[in-house]
């Protein structure tokens, strides 16, 4: 397939390294060129503006583009700089990145009113995971837009998990998840602060627990950066994990759901950035907890 | 071993019915009789007074007592009827319970005063669990306590977890082992309303987390639960998660530790208490978040 | 002083009704044109469109601009509709409506741009005490743009508060407030609902608090009506505490700044508007604490 | 009157030297004795034991004994010391103190059974309206029982108000309103930290608000303390705060009553321990929401 790719942040490199590992025809554009130098000794063409990479006739035309930009703001940027307005049939639109559920509506029916085809494929993992095309990808879109990605998808995920056609459902379960993330390791927070107050150091009680109940991805990797303290460099910053506890929190606002947790989790959020968190793994929530429990003074 | 078994509930039963199967002499009491007539068909000996289990002299002395019991009061109640005054050196008085970190701490001591040695051992799994010895041990007391008893908790256990010889320490981490699972299913119950009021059933997200980032135990077993509103028979009532919860907070305040977690769980099982929920099984916490967002009416 | 006025809702006709009165000559408009009709009638100026409150040339032009309209969006919607192009020296814009602080940076700053003042004077009070002059005024703006309005502040309110010259700083001052409006409401809400499930109704309990440490008019007024669950018609509806609340949130949340009693009060005004009390006031969070108390059932 | 007096903390000795100076005779006795030595001064009588303050026959039979002890466990101390055994009629017990609902109910039904009556008056008011006489009292128990005891607490107070028969139903009251004034100190703290992170300072906005919208004494005094800092001595000390808190949310508990505020004020009074603020008034709640805001770093 032709392919365009834009975001080459930590998460777009390994992504867009398996679709050309893949053998698919790749055409990149990052904000800061130099991202791209590694794909393009690999093979991949570098385009100057972001619209170049759905190609300029029938016969560059890219079968899908694939987006991976940090937020709503950034992806809106792209594509009102040119993007939208370069996005036509048969081009599928692969949406990768968590934006609210708002602007996924919105960009949705844009793209499609361009006549291109729309699909959301929020991705689950950390960078070490796209770079081993491990990632589990929640989709929705029309079936044959999907369709007509599949083996891009399948050659970046180690699952693709059906989400239902209206496309700004991969995104509501995309919040949600990591809502359920951050919900994950502020119960760690929570939990350790505890125990240490009680003479129980986080290492040993998270041992028991990632080893027993909570033997999941989610507890047992945020669980060891807890147990070692160990929040930088980070996988996912403070700074991105409150944006998405508020992406949840606007949603949630918009159907009228009360959400505590959420709550509660972006309060501590703000805490660990309050004291110079921005650049911590958001798993710092630890420290946040230990904090407020004045156990490291 | 000679063993001693006070408290055939739900749990009780399975355990000490697999401490039978081991070959262990089993003496049992329970509040209502009853409850041991399975029991006793297995080859255990009914006693009609709590302290009796202990034995009488040298030769019918207990090695060990078990005692499964539902809290603090319950315990305590038994204990003043005449167990504690009847426990002596060798007896290991085995506390399987879950009870708050302030009375483990003067119930050890007291014990140890009568020259009896004690083992805190709570236990993490549902009834089902128990009867196939597929319990998570976590255990603290003296070392030598400890193994002593050590072939009856492999009996009665897939693990045990060792938690150091301050015998609080075992419950320190049962108390907060339990408000993970109180946390993890809020956030589920919270996350599944979010998606609902946004057109995405509970079982078709839930089935996403629960196959990847929260591939465990406690999700997968509360997140069936709460996919197919299946609240009773309950597995654990809501009740005793409160209970559970109010351990958590209790020991908390005394170690001078913020919980916004905790806080949050227990008002939302105060909810589902004062809405008629006390018998249903804990994952009910998903009626309460959809019912805050109006969901069900 | 020649005033332009905008906004002719439940606040904004007492306000400008009292600017009449003064002897002011008035020139007013609002979406809806009926809202103008009695202050017409009392002889204030009709125009068909908002730009045009401001006067066409210099013997026309206004000396002052009134807004008062429900939030950013109405008010950005009205500016973006040739208001802010209309604007020029030496008119004051005075905005007192309840907008967020980013909005109020940038607005003041594009009005200083077009050669105009802008003055910031959100009012705190209801309908009934805008028609009674009797508002509180929180006033922040350039010294000899609030010296100029000065007369005109005095004729619709009580009291001026000055809060600096930096134009936000009557709104920061503004939301804080109504935050802790929001509180003292959730605060009798919840407690309204601890003395009725222990057998004291809410209006023996508030009359006692409402005499005592707590006789101020934010209590007192809201305390009156959650005794007497009287919440329509409102004197501010749900939905506008919602708006006031996330403002406070998000504003909190650009500073950083954790408030967990923002959290909860948005959780339950969230609560209500999910069971349909959208056009209830906002003191109707009594009725929220005593629905999760299972109080009324 | 004859009146015995127990408990000469801050508030107590100001509370007994006025029934002193209303003509009553006065018995006192205090856990450590020197605190009585103005009052035996004034002409009060010093027992060396509590239960002595009762009287001990017929001719010396106290008319009313008053109690201002810190909390269940002092009370309840005295209590078993003796003091409920010499109790008998027509002695009137008056308990000024702030303790536990549940404990309430079990002392009245104690007092009644040995034939004496009891009424409870927990007061509002700190030390300096204790010695002035301004306190507010909310009595509740049976009719003829505060008639008895009306004049003595008249001379205490600056009102009393009645609260009915039940004996429980009066601290209720008063649980329910130092839940309020807590919730008001931590909306002041939390607003005042919103205001500080954009520029405005705690006393700017505290003096608006606490002139108009709250122009309370809870409001105006504590405002005054966060204003300028002033958080020693303390007229309300922190531990008592969280005592106070825990009153209600125990009470909430056993009403399935969630409470919201109730959780996040103990959550920050927590907070203000863990970081040595046991010593300092409950107002310095703004410290923490301060510290959490990262602001004075």
């Amino acid at each position: 397939m032709k392919i365009g790719f834009i975001g080459l942040g930590a998460m777009g490199q390994g992504i867009a390294n398996n679709l050309l590992k893949a053998g698919h025809e790749l055409t990149v554009w990052n904000r800061s060129a130099p991202a791209a130098d590694e794909l393009v000794r690999g093979g991949a063409r570098r385009v100057a503006l972001a619209a170049e990479v759905c190609g300029s006739d029938a016969s560059t035309r890219a079968d899908a583009v694939f987006v991976m930009l940090a937020d709503d703001r950034a992806l809106q940027s792209v594509m009102d700089a040119g993007l939208l307005a370069a996005l036509q049939a048969p081009t599928v639109l692969v949406n990768l990145a968590t934006i609210s559920v708002a602007y996924a509506r919105t960009l949705a029916a844009a793209v499609i009113a361009q006549g291109a085809a729309y699909v959301a494929a929020p991705v689950f993992g950390r960078p070490d995971m796209a770079a081993a095309a491990q990632l589990n990808l929640v989709v929705s879109g029309a079936d044959d837009a999907v369709t007509r990605v599949r083996l891009a998808l399948d050659a970046i995920g180690k699952k693709v998990w059906p989400a239902g056609t209206a496309p700004e459902r991969a995104n509501v379960i995309k919040i949600a998840g990591n809502f359920m993330l951050a919900s994950a390791i502020e119960s760690m927070a929570e939990a350790s602060a505890f125990t240490r107050a009680h003479g129980i150091g986080a290492a040993d009680f998270l041992a028991i627990m990632t080893q027993t109940l909570f033997a999941a991805p989610a507890y047992v990797g945020y669980g060891k950066l807890i147990a070692e303290q160990r929040y930088q460099p980070a996988g996912f910053k403070m700074a991105l994990g409150l944006k998405d506890v508020e992406l949840a929190l606007q949603a949630a606002g918009q159907a009228r759901v009360p959400m505590p947790f959420a709550a509660a989790v972006r309060d501590a959020l703000l805490d660990a950035l309050a004291h110079g968190g921005a650049d911590k793994d958001w798993s710092a929530l630890a420290e946040v907890a230990s904090r407020r429990a004045g156990l490291d003074e």
